[in-house]
């Protein structure tokens, strides 16, 4: 796939400055691009990349045009029109139909005939697979879900307990939606299993990463709104509720019934504790835990500093030293007052 | 599947107050409920539910039954008895039984009459599935496996290295048993492997959560005791033994030859240093590390509390300061009383 | 298998004091092992058990060969020497060849006749999979994708997006190499998918544990050099680049665009923000979080020590409190100062 710089700043409604003939058929970074690539500048560290880099023509903001030596595709949003350009030059494979002769699909299955199941997967009985659907590899579709119109299920992908899953979704390797939460009740000695029989709900446009797990919900569903955007190995207990456009990253731990607004974004690694709301408009640090509910919008963090570890252990040891030396201060200042 | 509240109340063990002719179909929380369901109150943060409920019963603990307005079902552990109704209510789909013919069962393969193996499973030649076991899609089961009776291993669960697993269990989807353990020598500028030959041994009435790992011993086995309830994305390490009746929240990682006790709780993303002994009876909240073998039964908790991220960089920059802070407090008491 | 101690010290490179006629045919720990195995001594804190064994002769260094009762194979690294001694008792099974009747290989796929393609595997058109290499059952290698030789993927392993690997690799169950990294541009109120079409590029001799996942580069390639071995439900992300020979432990989440040297370790849990670069030779313990480069070899830790939770309540709240505590001290010290 080719294209002239004029033909992409249309695709990107960029301001093109330099010569409209010139084609590009790459993307690449500043620093690795060559003749024919175009290039981004998004993330003001790598502006000094920008005068030496050989890329045909570079996508950038206004005020770094001045600096480029090269043609420039003008955009007020540099990273978005860089997302662009990779899709309008890299365009997917097309859409598969049919099912693959190695795919295990039960009678009754409900498949679109736009619809691609490949080999090693297994449909359940009751499972409706809508128009335009791609299941990669070895995906299992159990009983009474619903993937919606031309969601993409890459590989592996496991989708259980009657979940029902909007349009566009993405779905990568080793997702798992729709496994039991884990819900049982204390009785003398042991524990008793909660028999979990709600489901999963997730709207349109949302995204998940590779290893990730979604929990049903005990009763009830676990929710997932429109265009949230989960990164691997996220797990959502059961009976979560993530609201609209929240993006959260790997390894972020969300336990059951959690209430999370529209808008957060999880840096990696947090964990939420039971129950707990967060407000829309939420940013948490990585590797935080959320203690307890959080009703404004804004930034929040936990956790301490990267020591070498010989200083750590010095410092780290007087944390359980904290309520007194807080209380010796105190003392020291009213010893002072009373003077 | 529909019952009078008297049939309930004797399933449950609960003593009925109100109308035993009423007749429920459903299970649903307080606020959810409509007429024909039973809902619960277990958690006393859904009193306020309770009066304005529309579910035909109602089951709680004799201190709260008299704010009701609905029939009741009076139980010394309320959450337990919601456990069984839903169990009551919602029965699991009969077992299945027979190989689907898109399983590959190697010859030699010892599997019970009773059992059901589901399409895309691969099982192994000295593998040997007890009576009554649910093999659903895409399960791997390898070599000199047993896979005790009436084990539930919903889909696309491995299971090697000879693992044990006793009756009743439960293993949910991505679930991985008898990888290799972390074992390797340092010679010289690289890594050497250790080979990981032992095994895994799993009592019954265990469960497993999605994506959660459990790795084979390096010698000798990991064991798992009877009861002992894991979720998602948890990682047992080579030689961990977990006492019966533990439970453990999910994206918990336990390194290598950790010994746990019976009755324990560890609460989500708790970490525990290799080698270490943890008592029985203890808890750990979440996101905590172990760095230390604990010997008494008691709850633990390490971390730092969640603040405003502006706060939080002004705070944990002191930490850095903490063991100097103390020597000048010490300092100034020491002046103080020399004067 | 059984081998003479004579032919065993000869394997391992270690000197034998002892009878050299005696046989054994297993390796077991000083505390478990019986007439016929024998034990190794490499972790000082077993040295109690080194007069009791029953083991037929003890692997170990020479400064503890005085206090052993059995006959001794001495060695400068015994743990090496005891890895070496499972790999001569234990030999892994023979190498299989051919292609499982219940594998799915698409035409054009490129498959060395001296590898092995176990049931369930799903081999796209243009894979290349060398000689002597071992595919485990429900394998999914992708398109582009070249596993090298003598690799294991051990079961259930995903391989997408011509992901490269190198010789040797041994991949356990569950992994997936090649899933989309976390890209998104922020346009208005939604995120909108920046289209990752980088790869993974992975070293000779490298192990990845189950569950892991390595996402492809968004640009450019995802690396891991030679000899690095990654433990389970490790999280890397895009663009991400190991150095050779390092080792990461179990739940570790690696950012994207992360440089970590070569020789390094990172203990379990631990987090490393996007973009940072880490020196050879840096120890991180664990569940520390990263959020600075690391310029200079060396230990680095974070975190709070572990406390019972009544101390670590009182502690913990007074962190919120610290720069106000520094700022009290600062305070007093002056006032002392002036008088």
């Amino acid at each position: 796939m080719a294209l002239t710089l004029a033909q992409l700043a249309e695709q990107l409604g960029a301001e093109l400055r330099g010569d409209a003939r010139l084609a590009v058929s790459g993307v690449a970074t500043l620093a690795e691009a060559r003749r024919g690539d175009v290039s981004f500048l998004a993330n003001p560290k790598y502006r000094r990349y920008l005068a030496g880099t050989r890329a045909t023509a570079v996508i950038l903001a206004a005020a770094d045009a001045a600096a480029a030596t090269t043609p420039v595709l003008v955009s007020e949003n540099p990273y978005a029109a860089y997302a662009r350009a990779v899709r309008a030059l890299y365009p997917p494979p097309a859409p598969q139909q049919g099912v693959h002769p190695d795919a295990t699909v039960a009678a009754g299955a409900r498949i679109d005939a736009s619809a691609w199941v490949d080999a090693g997967c297994v449909i359940a009985a009751d499972a409706s697979i809508a128009a335009g659907v791609q299941l990669g590899p070895a995906c299992i579709i159990g009983s009474g879900v619903t993937i919606g119109e031309d969601c993409r299920l890459i590989a592996r992908v496991t989708v259980l307990a009657g979940a029902q899953i909007g349009k566009r979704a993405i779905l990568h390797p080793g997702v798992v939606i729709g496994s039991d939460g884990f819900g049982m009740a204390r009785v003398e000695e042991h524990w008793e299993k909660v028999p979990q029989i709600g489901s999963v709900c997730i709207g349109d446009d949302v995204e998940i990463g590779a290893n990730t797990t979604v929990d049903r919900g005990a009763l009830g569903a676990t929710v997932i709104e429109n265009g949230v955007k989960i990164d691997n190995q996220v797990q959502v207990a059961h009976n979560v509720f993530i609201g609209a456009h929240t993006a959260i990253a790997a390894c972020v731990g969300i336990s059951g019934s959690v209430r999370i607004g529209r808008h957060c974004t999880l840096a990696g690694g947090v964990g939420i504790v039971g129950h707990l709301e967060i407000a829309d408009h939420v940013h948490v640090n990585g590797m935080s835990m959320v203690t307890h509910s959080i009703s404004r919008a804004g930034s929040y963090s936990a956790g301490t500093p990267l020591m070498e570890t010989r200083s750590w252990r010095r410092n780290a040891v007087r944390i359980k030293q904290l309520d007194g030396l807080v209380r010796r201060v105190r003392d020291m200042e009213k010893t002072k007052q009373n003077r």
